[in-house]
């Protein structure tokens, strides 16, 4: 592996997608700043990358915090410079509208949009001066659908859109990329096994394509870093072959 | 004037767009409950709908505040049925992402999209054991799309958006329409106006079809209002003959 | 009812939603041109419209043809000034890619879209010189989505589409309404209940609020054309209450 | 390079963009089969692609013949397994709607939807007993857009992305990609350059960013072509860094 003297962060390093962001940009040379809220879960990653040659610092990070994501993205950039950032925090939750509290519909905004606005914002000021960089966002079905039942989900997915259209459109003439990448699938999580074993039963994983393996997700991420800024892609949707849509 | 045992709630009723629907509604017969968040300001809305026979109830009210939305829709409701609800607050701002503060964002988002959302769901809640009702969302060229600068503005519009949707596809098959008035023109109030000036001089008001008056948007919501069950529209978008798009 | 000195052309004046256009435009006082490939079977609209009072001519029309355009509209015109055209030919077939024949996608092509641009394009001969007009567009679920199966028919609606949205952004500035009326819902015709009886059986229509009444999409044209020019809408969308979406 | 014991076609190899695809397929070791008008308009290609190694077979193609189109691609897939089609038709013009002429409409219909059609179902023809491969197609602005004066070129744009979308659709769970490109700015052709430097003067070609290199038109397709099954992207739009969008 060629070292690059470059840092990626990874906002929302879960165990899935998130992780995987981060095992491919480790071997692809980048040093890894993970956050998540409870940085100690990030301990099989930073040992995965490690093992495999990888740098990787792992942070507690509380993202809908201003000075969480300011003091997180500064150190990442003073390590090395910070030439992508990647906001990848979710907060899936389906209820009828009647019973959408008002704390709900709160919280899921503060994880899903405003912490990407930060982390967003705070990215920009980083790359700026530099005169380059690269912001992706990670969405869903719900950034372009509000389904019945996803008045939080779906408003906070719309927002986050909004986001980074915004930040793209004022950002991509300065050599910043800006993408917005819609996973219209569900995801190989435990998450996602656990509800679709509830709703669909015993045989309900038993077809290997059905969801999409988070390293997928991590490959299209790359492939959004390697365009070059002549043919820049703003939202790149992707979804299983066998995907209703 | 026939009067009818039907309410309009109108939220975010300002000098402009909110008046309009206001009056609108009254000459058609609703008894009109009128918000916004200086109630004194309703004086003279309250006077015009008087004199022309009408009924209107003004309130001071701070649609963010949850308890304040709540009693203010029962209110409307306990003195007739509450038949429609449309939320008008808009929140137009515009920075470079880098000026954007969190302060601004978060504010921007609890005026324009976190404000409709408790309104929404409170007339969902005072419709839905009648069966029947209309509920209505104003929405703007920065519902669709997030341009430079706007991050904040889009970003709430797109979500107020998403509610939307949500509440459609979860409460038409219950009989209650829901609806997204997008307005894609400036409209002709005092603040456009003093913005239009500043931008283009002295001559910018000559073209008196530049500006989409504000009673034609209170004429779209009752087309909308008017629509049989087996035809509701979900998104209006509404422009006037000369605007560019 | 009062007469107008104004006519409307309903090109695709079939048994059901362009039939009830043209009644409604009847009993509103407008003289209706109305057309369909065999102008015999329009002997019982003609029946209706005259009997409620109204005036019609009825015309056997190729809407295929430019020549039969051309004096179908002109014709129209001299009688009285043509200020609605709507294009309401539809051609809804559906075949897997490999048994989608050249013959079909052409011909499919040729009366949903190519129709209607002449169409199109001829009212507006007619209308640019008096300065002011409406052309309207039927279209459908598939102007906005390609469903499997649906090769020839959404590429003909998609074309439509595109053909109404240049001309409303060129026609617009010069006081032409032009709209796309997406009708996303099965219309309520013979040809509609005899599918869903065979997908369905015999219970398929006990609902009677599964199907949009042809008289609903004659209610929405009438919306439009009632429209000011302040606040013209280009794409109305429309569904019934209960429609999945 | 590794020789591959497969095909791609490309359907429209001119000059600028069909060429390009062309040398890149031909450099990852793919066996070319190249089609355009006039088919000795190929030499330069053919000597481009053979003095890098890469295997090339220049055919003249009028793909609004059907069967010019059947005994192109089945020579192709003799050859080696067809395992990329690639259409690249593209007509651009731009006529006031009254200046549009029905051979105009038809002419560019058939070469930029029909011709697409007919390439996309034999390829699929093709590829289905093999149980895979890869169909992709050349958008532009115009496939989203019918901007004033492009009723003909949009509807043929729109046309050939709901043929796009109806195969996707139909033909991704048999494990085939569909893909559509759209490329949201002007190309670097000569086409263009020419109409640039009538638009803006002499100084219109100074700035290397403004138009979009045919190279990196195929490198997004090589990009679709890579990736994986289970995150296939359907429409992948790109454009330059500094493209207003």
């Amino acid at each position: 592996m060629q070292k690059r003297n470059a840092t990626v962060a990874v906002i929302g390093a879960g165990d899935f997608i998130g992780g995987e962001i981060a095992k491919k940009f480790a071997a692809e040379g980048f040093t890894v700043f993970a956050g998540r809220r409870n940085g100690e879960k990030l301990a099989p990653l930073v040992r995965d990358i490690e093992a495999a040659g990888g740098e990787i610092h792992a942070r507690s990070l509380d993202a809908r915090k201003e000075d969480e994501i300011i003091s997180f993205l500064n150190d990442a950039d003073k390590h090395a410079p910070l030439e992508v950032c990647i906001f990848n925090i979710g907060a899936n939750v389906n209820f009828p509208i009647l019973e959408t509290t008002e704390r709900v519909f709160r919280k899921v905004w503060e994880m899903a949009c405003y912490s990407g606005f930060l982390a967003g914002r705070e990215a920009a000021r980083l790359m700026l001066p530099r005169g380059g960089g690269n912001i992706f966002f990670t969405g869903a079905t719900a950034s372009l659908r509000g389904g019945s039942g996803y008045a939080a989900f779906a408003s906070a997915k719309f927002g986050l859109r909004a986001v980074a259209q915004a930040m793209a459109r004022e950002l991509g003439p300065k050599n910043i990329h800006v993408a917005h990448l819609i996973i219209d699938s569900g995801v190989d999580t435990e998450w996602v096994r656990q509800r679709r074993l509830e709703a669909l039963g015993p045989t309900a994983l038993d077809d290997p394509d059905a969801l999409m393996p988070p390293s997928s997700v991590a490959t299209s991420y790359w492939q959004l870093y390697q365009q070059p800024r002549s043919a820049w892609t703003f939202e790149l949707e992707i979804r299983p072959f066998g995907e209703k849509w």
